[in-house]
């Protein structure tokens, strides 16, 4: 444990949000349900920003950016969506302030909107109200645009990074000529999900599709991937929504297809969020801090000299710096941290909270004898190295951490994955021993809405990759083709 | 003319218009005052991005996420501030919407927030609130953190880019621990933006200090960069803020210094905004279009192939492919445009008005001769080329053509501007000639407002680089030390 970070074991809440505190990555704001994201936080949300933008890039998308503020009819235009997101959300009504004559500063009445504006909670809405202009014939078409943006849903209970009233996201929305085409496009980006989840998160996810309850509001499908976190819950970590024509339809968006005729436009949307940040702290951390995979921290190594005087850090540096050339080559990046204000065993424990993957120490025995400390994060291990060849041995290393944080996740989610045959079965596992479950379901609204009442447990996604299965549904005992995936979930 | 670009001489601000939104750059949305910026608008941005962010990055900041919102109380806190930015603003009073008997949707009464909210307009006063949490010591300066994020200032006229009630930014908000550090700080941002406007967006600036009344609402010193538009007037591209202690005080941010003795914080913050989105169009742009310098140009190089027929095409493509290998390898960006939908005629029209800064065009004759057609943005000149060594020629090609759009605007602004001594020839310039005026000044604001009203021009900054100089004021005769910069602004 360092700078008292809760037991995981102990109190799982209070180790998240302490972890969250202390190794600098967010803190809440005076703006009730509005998170500062810190400089340490930000420089990891800033490389997953990187890796997915290139990836979105890479499958033809391009950015722009639509206004934070949606006119409050805009939202009625779309029946299911309003009940869905105009709800929860933050309104403009006036844009004006003034001085009272006692100095206060209050709402100046008469600059009252004469429409309300939202602030966005997701911006379908103002897109296709937008995309309406510049979709006329299918040469128009597709369209494939994301947006980097803020958005905000109000909440009445929130936690860093998982449920703020405002957060950081992407949203892509893409308008197609066909059906066909706007599905694959939904499938591909939850493919590109998944694989920055797995490839850079280090994080397994089951890919599925949601059941009709949890759908997008305004969605004909909504699919989404779901990963484990250490106490057995299940985390959404993304989804990709096609949107049929609901959209189109709602703000009359037409296109004249190839033999002249006029249709409807078809539509998806995609995204993840800052949330991404909980899951990935969620997903590998432990009783000493963060741990972070290679690919996603800002330090993949810190290098800590052991010195009494400026005489040995001189020497030292010397040293290290023959090091820090060739990991510069490597494109490692890296920190020599040689404040003397801070002994050793404190920095130590400093990067094990930040998570730091790779951690070198070297003193002055160490230059006598060609050798150096290399401590992993995720495993906890030391060793020494001759100085010579380290660098190879770094660049090695890097992946091989990378892949063991994620085979780690991946045997835990293994090992609290269970199947369930009867209801009895089911509640016995959700209430003792959590993780995720899979069992047979009629398919009906009415059931998963029990089954929740009962447990708390909710269908993740119906999985893609699981293979079918004749059954019976634990409950009504009705038909069921295939399991589907249960769990609790943030 | 292309595309029916208003021509510059005749209507100056429905040509700036004209290319925003032909150009495919941004359009006006449905939200009053609010714009969208497209696809290619917002790449050329990232671009500004990118590079402004490597620049802050080599000077030692980091990235962070504030609130959107700030409690209204806030502003309050720090007395000229709140007369600057909590009037014109947007302000959140509920929370919710709800759905009415007959259908509409309403606000909710019964989810009024107790404090109002209201929507960043700039992030000092929320910043500095949490700076209060993070600073004790002399240890914990200087903080250097910058943010990339949305701001509104109502706006009731509002011009693509110039001026629009939500607009795109970064500001950098830093902590030090005296006052010497902190002015070092504004003068070195504002040189990273000076570097920036004219290495990068090739356009020349003058920098100098903000006369008092033209100051950023709490701040002792605002520093400027001001550019000049083709038609002659002034446009501010970038700002950098000594705050002294005003925001340490109103936030009561208090450190420890190394003599154990409490002081208030020193504070700078600057910014600079898609404004210069704005400014890079009105600086370079012509009666066809934009013209990007090749720095920020999303496509640098557009090939256009002639071609009667598949055959054709096929010959050509293989051809270009040797050259495009090449230009990956030189980094250089292209396309290579082989709709058969359009004429080639229509194509050049398109890049021009889109500001690319290199076309090639090739066609079955130009094969058989081993040659090319290149043509440059910037002069508007074609010539042919040997195919082989054409890539050696672009490589060289790209910073002439930098260089040249540079010179350009340097000659441009040299042209139009102008001293003078005394009141008569100042109004006679501003009103026939427009541009720069230098002038003498005797430093009071009822001197600066008179000009102003009588002439519309303003003292842009008191240049840096201007020799001191014995001279009266040409309203007052008072005696002044040095000409200050007067001309109409956006």
């Amino acid at each position: 444990m360092s700078k008292g970070i809760t037991k995981r074991a102990e109190n799982y809440s209070q180790w998240y949000n302490d972890i969250v505190v202390k190794a600098d990555l967010a803190e809440n704001s005076g703006v009730r349900g509005s998170m500062v994201i810190k400089p340490y936080g930000y420089a990891i949300w800033e490389k997953i920003q990187a890796q997915l933008d290139f990836m979105f890039k890479e499958t033809g998308h391009e950015n722009a950016y639509f206004p934070l503020f949606i006119p409050k009819s805009y939202f009625a235009k779309e029946a299911s969506h309003v009940d869905g997101f105009a709800k929860e959300c933050a309104v403009v009504t006036h844009y004006r302030l003034k001085n009272t004559e006692n100095g206060d500063i209050v709402v100046d009445e008469t600059a009252k909107l004469e429409e309300e504006l939202v602030v966005r909670p997701t911006s379908e809405t103002i897109i296709w109200s937008t995309y309406k202009k510049w979709i006329q014939s299918y040469r128009d078409l597709p369209i494939l645009i994301n947006q980097w943006a803020n958005v905000v849903r109000w909440e009445m209970r929130t936690r860093l990074f998982l449920r703020t009233s405002e957060f950081l996201w992407q949203e892509g929305h893409t308008a197609h000529s066909t059906a066909q085409e706007a599905i694959a496009e939904t499938k591909q980006m939850l493919e590109v999900y998944a694989e920055f989840a797995e490839k850079w998160m280090a994080m397994p996810v089951i890919k599925g599709s949601k059941s009709e309850s949890e759908r997008f509001a305004g969605a004909l499908d909504t699919l989404s991937i779901e990963a484990m976190m250490q106490d057995g819950k299940a985390l959404q970590a993304g989804t990709s929504h096609f949107l049929g024509q609901n959209f189109a339809k709602a703000f009359d968006v037409k296109f004249t297809n190839q033999d002249g005729k006029e249709e409807f436009v078809w539509a998806t949307s995609w995204g993840v969020s800052t949330r991404l940040m909980g899951a990935l702290i969620m997903a590998h951390s432990d009783d000493y801090g963060l741990v972070l995979p290679p690919k996603l921290a800002p330090v993949q190594l810190v290098i800590i000299p052991i010195f009494k005087n400026e005489e040995e850090l001189s020497i030292i540096k010397e040293n290290v710096n023959e090091i820090t050339q060739k990991l510069k080559k490597l494109n490692i990046s890296f920190k020599f941290d040689s404040r003397d204000t801070h002994r050793p065993g404190h920095k130590f424990a400093e990067y094990e909270l930040k998570g730091v993957p790779v951690r070198l120490a070297i003193g002055m025995r160490d230059i006598e004898n060609g050798t150096i400390e290399l401590a992993r994060r995720d495993t906890l291990e030391k060793k020494i190295y001759k100085i010579e060849g380290i660098d190879q041995i770094i660049m090695k290393l890097m992946p091989e951490i990378q892949e063991n944080i994620y085979n780690k996740a991946f045997t835990f989610r293994a090992e609290n994955t269970h199947k369930a045959d009867t209801y009895e079965e089911f509640k016995n596992i959700i209430e003792n021993k959590s993780g995720f479950v899979y069992a047979h379901w009629d398919g009906t609204p009415e059931t998963e809405a029990l089954i929740q009442e009962e447990t708390k447990a909710t269908i993740r996604n119906i999985p893609f990759d699981l293979p079918d299965e004749e059954g019976v549904c634990m409950i009504t005992g009705k038909p069921s083709k295939r399991r589907v995936l249960f769990a609790k979930a943030y």
